[in-house]
């Protein structure tokens, strides 16, 4: 554990790989982590929306906002 | 998947082809993505206004701030 | 369709026109747009107030503060 | 109408005039419009709070905090 | 009235002096206006928080952050 | 009672003194004001978290995000 | 008690450690903290979402946006 750990890192190390997003209106988004930036906006391809742990929808490629953004979680 | 991909590249791509963009007061509004900017203010032409799947009303021309986006994306 | 359009392009180009703005507490007004800023501040003339399509009240010149508005549409 | 009308300007012309200033918990603020800056905060003489058309209070000399307003409309 | 009058005059002149601050969780605070700056932080002394008129309690020396306030009147 | 008083002031004198800190989400912090900074994050020391005069539990040592909190008030 | 204390002294020292981190969405998520910003965005191993003392889902690694975060509090 460095000191000069920052929370991006984790962000990085998760591109190209799946990932959970919550999202302040309770929903989840599952997908495979493409970009990010500072402000957390992120893209995911193979998207999935979820609610409650069923999927509600599959959306494909996608752009999420980072203020709308509870967490990123990246998923094994 | 590049290091370097950012999140604008996806609505970059994006331009002139149909989208769907998610708000936050829970509608929807499909239409063909014109133009957007750092702060995700978008404008959509043919827009039409939805909700749980079904058209409210047709807007047209349409400019949407961005801070009421939660998500945006391309639908094929 | 120019890799160079900006969202703001539509409200230049809808100067001098009617607007259907609609706010984040669920009502629209519409009016004639006079101006508007970065910030999405708008000014408008003959501007009315609506709630479900019906004229709550006229309002005649209205500023209108920029974070409170979800989309701003020409109308015919 | 000029392409270089800025929504300020409709501030700057009601400076010493009544105005309505709608809130965003529903309230309005009805008084005469001494100041205002780039944020929206504004100051006003002789302001009453209303609801829904009645008065509920005057209040005399008020500062207004800009993110708390909807828009701003001078009255005759 | 001046052209050049700010919103914060009203503060400055209020110093020294009893104000009513309203906050956004339906809450007042009434008290002496000891500072305040840009953000419209303010402190105050003697304070008494408020719901509809009845003191819930006396708070002494009181910082407010701005973006929790609503307006700021000067009372007699 | 200086021209040059800021807001600040208060909570720089509170420092290593006990005070109550009201939460957005109707909690309240109580604990001894350890540090602070111009977003008015806060650090508390033997902190509580209290709802309607009750101790809900003991925090220990704290930091409170600046967004969240209403007032910080020093407590004899 | 210095007067150059500064609130994120507090994450700096419960790097490593865990920690309890409070939403305003009312769950919380506890884990070992890994990194931190300045606008308080966080990342946690072995992390568990809790909600009323129970825990939820185990999330692993996360990422959790800064201003979701109402307080982070080492636990012993």
């Amino acid at each position: 554990m460095s000191e000069n750990a920052r929370p991006l890192d984790l962000l990085n190390t998760a591109r190209g790989k799946m990932v959970l997003v919550e999202l302040k209106n309770n929903h989840a988004i599952t997908g495979k982590l493409v970009a990010f930036d500072v402000h957390i906006n992120v893209t995911l391809e193979n998207a999935e929306e979820k609610k409650e742990g069923e999927t509600l929808r599959k959306l494909g490629n996608v752009f999420i906002r980072g203020d709308t953004i509870i967490l990123i979680s990246p998923t094994i």
